[in-house]
């Protein structure tokens, strides 16, 4: 799905009325979220939607399901993942569309379906919100994966159903949404079984899937929906509840143009000859309510939420319809008192159920942010509002540019929420990678909220670059152009490095490690070449390997 | 350098006497590894190894003598790295040579060059010989990278010269040797200022070099020497001598043939029609001294330090000289007893800096294995002798099969040195890491040094599959098959990720993070393209890039 050929973007707004894929359905404590593809409604023309196997489409109802349990469905405290086919579960990623896609198409819906599930998994150590895949029969490739992303895992023992992840030995490339990361780091299968079950096409069902910790219980069919909903009803039960009602997330008010994008408090600005864009974050209104009351009777207007929502749709269409756009200068607008205020009443109500999912969902904006394969230059000028939260805005990117003008007013400000509110994939707080080499560092910054004018900002290592009014706008020129002069896949590869120093977890090793990993092999000749695994999977001709070793 | 057209292999020994590329002196504490490129003798023709740029040659040599100084020298306690041209320290690694290798040798050159600069780490922190890197003159892209290995790096000041990582501006590529691992995660410089500076071609010189952290001190040309000469011998000073007197490191005595190499302990069979070796290790012979007097005299003749010298020559053998081999039977051959005695002489005598040394060579062959791109299936049968040090073997090994044979006695033993003797390169033992979902089992298991026969070995999880008699030959011959019908690519990518489980190091992301990202922009039309950057590099046409961004 090129830019060149592209029709119309792809939109990843949604609404359960409008799902064709899945069936959301709330009864209490327990939500159930049913996968029934609809095999006719691919996301482009060219491929069917078999065995409730799955497309960006199909994952963009998944994303927008799960954010709205968190949201509009607080009471839920379990989620009942399972299919609606009779012997299948999921077939996982669908094979067609693979085969038929860019490789950065491939790579970028991985990405995305990535984040999905990882969002899972912040869905219930945020939200309280436990998942629970009750695969009613076989699962295989991308439908394991995403049922490694629940908490527990109950397989259908009817002799014949067992999970999988055939991508090694039917097409050539990785499990590369988590499952290998997964099946050894968050569910600690032994490295050697895991070994024979990934090369091993058929999967593994039973007891034996239960004996190597693939599954946490096998149920035979008579059993399996009362096990399953006592299963649900004891998870529910474990998790502290939240609210009993939610707030509604209505669809975003934004106007497309060729020129880019308008949302109430985001605006993208897309240059395609010169391919950068400008994503601007126009901070808080005046007279936000600073009381939890208040914040409700806003809901999804409440400036937090609204903002961050549109910027994570931007990020989205930055990364998916506007793959020519190599940089993107970040830009903030609006009162730095007010961002300060809206940060204090986000540390004040943080045990707010509301409060908190807005502040995970920032997080998790953020760290989209933190994965996207575009260099990001920050512009910290007059009219900026780069204060806590917004200033993570900042220290995501790559490089900051901050104005010196005498004449006018320029600061950036540290509030107690850039202490570790928004941590990065691999768990640090953005102020804390960036002084990796002093540690303490960050606590120290964080624990005294300041403004800091620029020489200030130099001093202290907030930003990257301090230029006068002289100078700034050559300055910022000149790296813009540099910038776009580079291969965009040294860029890609440069940054997913710099941007993560420090330790790793489950999390950044699926970003890192292995989705590294499946890029390089979404681009051998062995998988995608026309003799490829991947290219003949389904037609009768066997692929035919270059054999030698890299 | 593929297989096909190889005329002969290339050698990994050398000696000093026979180094083309690098002066070794010793004089006292102090050693001195002066790098003077012979840019005439290319490691085959078709370049020119100008201003001491490297290719695997170079680094051969390189590593030799990092090794040799370990044994050989263990009165030195500083090693000055250095150059013998004028105003260049080193250009980094031959940009022709990479532009005309195939993607497999690219792979394997910088998988190697890593293993000789954490080698350089390796011989800091273990034997104390503390690297000084005096950069005499500019120092770009691998030489940076190599400076990067050392404790302390000093930089002439003469208003010239630079250290620089410009592979992404000029040559579209990563500095994949480390690089950019190093630079956030070992020196820790600050993300964004990392960012400016492997963007900047020309790099960073003089007094901002030290305050963003890339050097650690710069001393103009007239006090250079002097400079560098005494913070050597401070570096020795602060370092707690060893020995006065070392061992020599011979030739290892070999037999190479169409099938394979025999060496002294280790034999390595090359099936080339099933793209399977095999490769044995005999275990100690009987009568081996049990203390240090007794080894000294021994020295490299001493069955483990033997032993592991050949496995890596093989190792290395294997990975450069036969890529169309996939995948490697693990097999040792010996007497259990005499493994368990040696474990317990390597235990014993842990505080004898030559038993020491050769512990911590061992763990580095071990290392070697556990990154070398083939399938490793171990296999456990009568004659073998998997104990302690041998069992890391079958540790290393992505699956092992062990015979239940009723009439031959077949048992495998764990040791004191399971228990931690050889870390992984993310810094878990191989039991730990095997063990991950159920923490404290390697201890337990390393606490109670024992003997496993087939049932007991497979219900403590020390082996994949056990089979009796009947059923193990068909068994090890079905995977074997298996495992030949599988594309390598994938075979690479998903055993990179199975083998690591658990946290990650600055020594893993290299292996995963970083050598995954390049090996995938390795392949990227926009650097090995026939436009591409790495291929136009030095010639007069400007690079053609595809601007869409992965």
């Amino acid at each position: 799905m090129d830019t060149d050929t592209r029709v119309e973007p792809i939109s990843f707004e949604t609404h359960p009325s409008r799902y064709k894929h899945w069936k959301l359905a709330v009864d209490g404590a327990v939500g159930r979220l049913t996968m029934a593809v609809d095999e006719n409604a691919p996301l482009r023309p060219g491929y069917q939607l078999k065995l409730n196997s799955y497309d960006l489409g199909v994952d963009i109802e998944l994303r927008d399901a799960v954010e709205r349990l968190r949201f509009e469905h607080p009471e839920v405290r379990c989620v009942v993942v399972t299919g609606a086919l009779d012997r299948v579960f999921c077939a996982g990623a669908n094979i067609q569309m693979l085969a038929s896609s860019s490789h950065g198409f491939k790579v970028n819906f991985c990405k995305f379906t990535n984040e999905t599930r990882i969002g899972i998994e912040d869905a219930s150590s945020g939200s309280g919100q436990k998942y629970l895949a009750a695969l009613n029969g076989t699962c295989a490739g991308g439908g394991y994966e995403l049922a490694m992303a629940c908490d527990e895992i109950v397989l259908i023992d009817d002799g014949n159903s067992a999970v999988s992840l055939p991508e090694t030995p039917l097409l050539a490339v990785l499990p590369g949404t988590g499952g290998l990361t997964r099946l050894v780091d968050k569910r600690k299968v032994r490295r050697d079984l895991a070994d024979v079950f990934c090369t091993t096409a058929e999967g593994v069902k039973g007891k034996r899937a239960v004996e190597w910790g693939l599954v946490d219980d096998v149920v035979p069919r008579s059993r399996f929906e009362d096990a399953v909903s006592t299963r649900a009803r004891e998870l529910a039960a474990s998790s502290p509840g939240r609210a009993d009602e939610g707030i509604e997330l209505p669809a975003l008010d934004k106007t497309i143009d060729g020129q880019g994008i308008g949302y109430g408090f985001v605006r993208l600005d897309i240059d395609r000859q010169g391919r950068v864009a400008t994503l601007t974050v126009k901070g808080p209104p005046d007279g936000l309510p600073a009381d939890a009351h208040g914040i409700r009777a806003l809901g999804a207007g409440w400036w937090p939420l609204q903002a961050f929502r549109e910027l994570d749709d931007a990020l989205l269409h930055l990364r998916v319809n506007e793959d020519s756009i190599g940089l993107v200068l970040l830009r903030t607008e609006g009162e730095l008192d007010r961002i300060v205020a809206v940060d204090e009443v986000l540390e004040r109500l943080e045990d707010d159920w509301l409060v908190r999912e807005v502040r995970l969902m920032m997080a998790r904006v953020l760290r989209r942010l933190d994965l996207t394969a575009k260099s990001l230059f920050a512009l910290i000028e007059p009219g900026s509002c780069y204060g806590g939260t917004l200033l993570e805005v900042a220290l995501a990117a790559d490089r900051s540019y901050m104005l010196d003008d005498p004449d006018r007013e320029v600061v950036v400000a540290v509030t107690a929420l850039n202490a570790g509110a928004y941590p990065m994939s691999h768990g640090l707080s953005r102020l804390a990678a960036r002084f990796l080499g002093d540690p303490g560092r960050a606590e120290r910054l964080a624990a005294e909220p300041r403004r800091y004018d620029p020489a200030q900002a130099l001093e202290a290592g907030l930003v990257t670059v301090v230029a006068d009014d002289i100078d700034y706008e050559d300055e910022v020129r000149v790296a813009v152009e540099e910038r776009g002069s580079l291969s965009p896949d040294a860029l890609t590869g440069m940054e997913a490095n710099l941007r993560f120093p420090g330790v790793e977890n489950c999390d950044s090793k699926i970003f890192g490690r292995l989705t590294a990993w499946q890029n390089w092999i979404f681009q051998r000749p062995n998988a995608v070449g026309e003799r490829g695994a991947l290219s003949l999977y389904g037609k009768p001709e066997r692929p035919a390997f270059d054999w030698r070793r890299t």
